[in-house]
């Protein structure tokens, strides 16, 4: 025996949510038919309307509605910074910590060959003709202290430093292995003001 | 500074869902837009449909999309046993505990006259409109083993004795303070064929 064949799907669909297993989606799943209905049409409207019309910004590739996000819209921030992070979540952690005025530039992933992601999957192409635009005097290259984050940065380093900007990474500070995303926003903003050149290899 | 406008409503939104807080509506959000599209946008159909055409059979009140329940709709099942459960996940429990090959009746929660949920609210005149049918010999009250439980059951008790079908409720092994759609099939099933009759007070 089991739920009908609709609260089966919504069970079964519920499991695309990270961290959720079938004892979880099945607790989801009595929560909004059971309780709250509203809700769950809410969220399944919403849902719907995030995903198909959520996409990039066509300047910095951050999740927006809008073709230019708030901050690339906003004539405040310094042309002449461009932090490179590899989430639209890691951009939120540098803004909460505070202390930054440049612009951004969002990868959605870092360089895996052994997964097919190459350098046009993750902007490389757009990210290189902004800095051939030539505002851009520094490059801080915040991708996650990851191996996988190193190696896209050292990539990118060696992509754009024919374009003349300096290049710099966060300062140690950043736990090593970790995810930006999760750092604090104090050791994230004390490793921004001690950002170090960036050295290659 | 946060997300664009659509996407912090899609984290508002999915915090209908139980155990989730802003944090993991983030990270639930970003997954969705990043990674799963796809699933996302499935997510959305099934879970509007659900929550538009699911709904309560009508004999035994559990969740579904059609007028009658599989299990109702079963020629082979005892009609002589009617098992009231606070929920379809209880429902489900008692199934794949084994050994039952009654009815069920599902209440959708429990006596609780502080939030005004009174004896229409958990189906209460329906379910002794089919005791009255004069069919069902035993009642086994399966209501969760809690204080709301335990008055529910004997809320019921009184309202159906005149009938004249035997009451029981499951036997001790069910652990007390617990919710039935926790306990392992193994206790359940033996808690069930170690029903005793309902003493009421
Ligand atoms: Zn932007
Ligand atoms: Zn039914």
């Amino acid at each position: 025996m089991s739920f009908s064949p609709l609260v089966e799907q919504l069970m079964d669909a519920l499991r695309v949510l990270p961290g959720v297993g079938p004892r979880t989606a099945q607790r989801m799943a009595m929560h909004l038919l059971e309780r709250n209905r509203e809700g769950g049409e809410r969220l399944a409207g919403v849902l719907r309307e995030a995903v198909e019309r959520v996409g990039y910004c066509q300047r910095c590739r951050t999740l927006t509605e809008e073709p230019l996000c708030t901050l690339c819209q906003s004539p405040r921030r310094d042309d002449r910074l461009l932090c490179v992070v590899e989430s639209p979540a890691d951009m939120l952690a540098m803004e909460e910590a505070g202390g930054y005025q440049g612009r951004y530039f969002v990868l959605h992933g870092h360089l895996s060959p052994l997964d097919g992601i190459g350098p046009e999957d993750i902007g490389l192409d757009q990210l290189e003709a902004i800095i051939a635009e030539g505002k851009v005097e520094e490059v801080v290259l915040a991708t996650n202290p990851t191996v996988e984050g190193e190696a896209t940065a050292h990539y990118i380093a060696t992509q754009i430093e024919a374009h003349g900007a300096r290049l710099s990474r966060l300062a140690y500070g950043v736990p090593m292995g970790g995810e930006l995303e999760y750092v604090d926003g104090g050791t994230l903003s004390r490793a921004f003001s001690g950002r170090l050149p960036f050295a290659g290899e």
